[in-house]
C-alpha cells in the first residue's frame, strides 16, 4: 500500500472529474474455485486499487460531492474466534485517509438515500452483476447494460498516467522477472520439460514475494500464441519463447517476453529471423516519444519486419506497400503492444477507451488485435512486443487464397516452417522527451548476449 | 483421465439413478481475475469432471435415458491459428465414450427440444447462475432456486464411494504432500519466515506436477483457525502449523497437517497437548470400520482431549459429562473431518447431504462446524483432524459468562495462553472391515519422529 495522501489526491481528482456525481467502486468478492469456501487467491479489482488500496475482500468506495465513505464487513466477536484480531472498518478508512465508514450491510439502504443515480464501472465476473443488482436494486440484466460511461473515461484518464510510485513499484516487478529469466536460463537444455522452466520461473516469482501477473507461456511452439500448455520437451534446434510477468503485493505487474535457443545457440535461420524482430523492437523503442501514436510505432515495427523478410528472402516488393497491405500480418498478426500498470493488460476491463480514447479499432487482419493505437503521453506505461511467426494453418489458409501473392514468397516461407515464433517484450515508460526502458537492469535481448547467458550458465 | 470405460460406468449408473430424467452436468467456464481474458487456472466442475474426464472450458454432459450427449465448443480454422491444432468435440467424445456431440451453440434449442424438466446442480459461481439461465430460458433467480434434488443425491451417492483408480489418484496427491512436508521441515528455523515455508512446499507440489489443493495454511498462530497470512517469522519456542493438500492433475485430492515445534523439540507443556491431540487422532482412526458413524468417531476424540486435558490439569471433572456439556469445544471448536476426494472438502458445493444424508446438523457450539456425521461405508475417503487451540478471544468470551465452569479450570488454561493450536490430520480410507490410513510412507507424526525429522534435516 501507498501513503494515505497518495489516495486522497486520487479521490480528489476523481470527485472533480464527476462533479456532482455519486460513484460506487466495488471491491471484488472472493471466487470459488470447487466449492464457495474453496477459493482462488483473492485478487482485489483493480480500480478499487488505485483509489482504496486494500486487498480485503467485500469492500466498497463511495465518492461523492461531499467526500468519500469506505464499506466494508464489520468483524464481530464471533468472526475473531475463527480469525484473530482484524483491523475495524475505521482503522481500513484510516489508512487510505478515508473519514467515513459504511457497514456494507447498511450500504444498500446508504446508496438509496442518495435518491440520484450511482455511478459504477462495468462489472466482468458473474458475482459482482449480482452484488451490484442486490446493491443497487436492480436486475441483473439491468445492472449488465447500466455501467457509467462517465465514471469509466475519468477512471481510465486518471489511471493511465502513472506517478512516481507506481513506477518503482513496476521496477519491483521486473526485479522478479530479471530472476525469473536467470532462472529459467539455468533450466534450458534438450531433453528438459517446458514445465521445469515454468516452474523455476514461478520459484523466482515467489522468492520476490510476487505472484505470476498472468499465467505465463513457455514453449517450443511459440507460434501457437496463446498456448498454456508445458508438456512439450526441449531439444536442441528448438526455440524456447517465454512469456511470462510478476505482480507485486500492491498489485503492479511486469511483462517481459524472451526467447531463447534450446542448444544455446541460434541456427543462422533462426538468427536471421531473430535480428528481424530485435531490429523491430529497436525502430518501435526508438521512436518512443510524447505525441506519437502507438500505431505508428506499431506500422514502424511491421515496417522493419516486412524489410527483414524481404532481405532474407521470404517477403518481397517494397516495404511500406507490404505493410499498407498488410502481408506483414502472416507473419507478425497481433499488435504491437498494450497499456501496463495496475493490470498486465491495463484497465482492459474497462474496453477499448483505455487503447484508443474515443476512436475506432480497424478491421484490418493484424491491426484489429492491436489493443492500444492512441497518443502517448508523459507518464504512460506500455509494453512493446512485435514478432515473427510461423503458423502453419495461417500460412496453408493465405497460400490457398493466393493472398499478398505480391509480397509473400510463399516457396520460400515453407522453407521457414518448423521455426516456430519469436518474440521479444519490454516495459516502456513515457518521458518528457522520449521513452526509458523500465528495470534496473536489462534482460539480454541481443543475440550475443542471450548466447553468453547461457555460457554463464553451463560453465560457471 | 481414467480410462473410456470408467466414464461409461459411472454414466451407466447415473442413468438408472435418474430413470425417465434429462440431467444438464455442466462444466465451468473460465473464472477472470482481473479481466476477462486474464484468468485464473482453470479448474473444472468436480462433477463434469467424475463423468466426463475433460479439464476444458465450456463444456456440457447431457444425461438422457436414451444416451449420454457431450457438448462444447467446436474450434474453427481461424481458431487454430491462435491455439494450434486441438482435438475435435468428437475426438472428446470419444476420449470417454460417448458418441453423441452437440455444440455449445446449438445446445439451448436442444436441451429445449425434449420439452422436460432439465436436472441440474446447484451452481455456486455467478456465471455458471448466468449461463444456466442463458441455456435453459429462465432468470437468474429461477436457476438459484430450481437446482435437482434428486440429480444431487444421485450424483453425490455415486461420487461417495471411491473406486480403486481414484484411490490411486488420492495417493498420488499424498506422495506430494509427503516431499511436501519434508521440504517443509528444511526450512523450519528460527527467524525463517513461514512465507519460505509456504514457497518450499508449493515448489515440491509443483516437483510433482501437482497443485495445491487449497491456500495453504503456514502460521505460528495456529490458533487461528482461518488463517491465510505468511507474513510471521519464526522463534524458537513457537510451534509451526502446516494444513496443506496437493491435488493431481487429475483433479484428486489430499490434504494433511502437522504441528512443528520450531527449535526442534517441543516444551514440555506443547508436548503435554501434542500428545493429547495425537491420542485424539489415534482413537479415531482405530475406530474406523463400516457403519460406524462420523459423529461418534468425532465424540470419541473429543472425549481424549477432555481426557487428556483433565489429566494435565486444564479441565476437570469426568470427560463423557465434560463432552456432553461441549466444555472440549472451547479447545476443540471444529469437526474431526470431512469427506475428500475430487474436492478437498468432497463435493462441498452439494451441501449438507454429503456429510449428513437426510439427517440435520446439530446446533451445539463445535458439532455445529461438524461437516459429517454420516455412517461410514466401505469406499469412503475422509480426514481425521482432531486439534486444541488456546484461542484467546473464545476463552475470555466463555470465561466472562462462567461457561461450563464445572468442566474448565480457567486459572490452569490462563497458564497455556500463547501456546498456539496444535492440529495433527491425515486421509482414511474405509475398507471392508476397518481404515487404512492412505499414502504410500506415512508423514510422521510422534513427538520422537517429528524431532528426528529436524534432526536428519539438520544434522545430515
Amino acid at each position: 500500500m501507498f501513503e494515505a495522501r497518495t489516495y486522497i489526491e486520487r479521490r480528489r481528482q476523481l470527485r472533480n472529474l464527476l462533479g456532482d456525481s455519486i460513484a460506487l467502486i466495488y471491491g471484488h468478492s472472493e471466487v470459488p474455485r470447487n466449492y464457495r469456501d474453496n477459493t482462488y487467491d483473492f485478487r482485489q479489482n483493480s480500480s478499487f486499487l488505485y483509489f482504496a488500496g486494500h486487498s480485503i475482500s467485500g469492500m466498497f468506495l463511495i465518492s461523492t460531492p461531499d467526500g468519500d465513505y469506505l464499506s466494508g464487513y464489520e468483524n464481530t466477536v464471533d468472526d475473531i474466534i475463527w480469525t484473530g484480531p482484524l483491523p475495524s472498518l475505521g482503522e481500513l478508512a484510516e489508512q487510505i485517509g478515508v473519514s467515513k465508514i459504511i457497514p456494507s450491510d447498511k450500504l444498500a439502504d446508504f446508496l438509496r438515500s442518495f435518491g440520484a443515480e450511482i455511478h459504477y464501472l462495468p462489472p466482468y465476473r458473474g458475482d459482482d452483476v449480482f452484488m451490484l443488482a442486490s446493491l443497487l436494486g436492480k436486475s441483473p440484466d439491468e445492472i449488465r447494460s447500466g455501467s457509467s460511461r462517465k465514471l469509466l473515461k475519468s477512471v481510465v484518464d486518471l489511471r493511465l498516467v502513472k506517478e512516481s510510485c507506481e513506477i518503482i513499484e513496476i521496477e519491483k516487478a521486473l526485479a522478479a522477472s530479471w530472476d525469473m529469466y536467470q532462472e529459467a536460463a539455468r533450466y534450458i537444455s534438450d531433453g528438459t520439460s517446458e514445465y521445469t522452466v515454468m516452474a523455476a520461473m514461478k520459484a523466482a516469482a515467489m522468492d520476490h514475494n510476487c505472484t505470476m501477473s498472468f499465467t505465463p507461456i513457455v514453449t517450443i511452439r511459440g507460434e501457437v500464441l496463446h498456448n498454456h500448455s508445458y508438456s512439450g520437451t526441449m531439444k536442441n534446434g528448438n526455440l524456447l519463447l517465454l512469456d511470462s510477468g510478476a505482480e507485486t503485493t500492491t498489485g503492479y505487474a511486469s511483462d517481459i517476453t524472451r526467447t531463447f535457443p534450446v542448444s544455446g545457440k541460434f541456427s543462422d535461420k533462426q538468427a536471421v529471423i531473430y535480428q528481424t524482430v530485435l531490429n523491430a523492437w529497436k525502430k518501435a523503442v526508438s521512436m518512443v516519444k510524447p505525441d506519437i501514436t502507438m500505431k505508428e510505432l506499431h506500422l514502424a515495427a511491421a515496417g522493419e519486419v516486412a524489410q527483414g523478410l524481404i532481405a532474407a528472402g521470404l517477403m518481397k516488393g517494397n516495404a511500406s506497400d507490404a505493410v499498407e497491405a498488410g502481408a506483414h500480418a502472416m507473419f507478425f498478426p497481433h499488435g504491437l503492444g498494450h497499456m501496463m500498470g495496475l493490470d498486465v493488460h491495463d484497465m482492459e476491463d474497462l474496453g477499448d477507451y483505455v487503447g484508443y480514447g474515443d476512436e475506432q479499432r480497424s478491421g484490418q487482419f493484424g491491426l484489429a488485435f492491436l489493443r492500444m493505437a492512441r497518443k502517448l503521453k508523459p507518464g504512460y506505461v506500455f509494453t512493446i512486443e512485435p514478432g515473427i511467426y510461423f503458423i502453419d494453418a495461417l500460412i496453408d489458409k493465405w497460400k490457398s487464397e493466393g493472398k499478398c501473392r505480391d509480397f509473400i514468397d510463399y516457396d520460400a516461407v515453407d522453407k521457414f516452417r518448423g521455426l516456430g515464433g519469436i518474440r521479444i517484450e519490454d516495459d516502456i515508460l513515457v518521458t518528457d522527451n522520449g521513452g526509458r526502458i523500465l528495470g534496473k537492469n536489462e534482460i539480454p535481448r541481443e543475440i550475443i548476449d542471450v548466447e553468453g547467458l547461457f555460457q554463464d550458465v553451463l560453465m560457471p
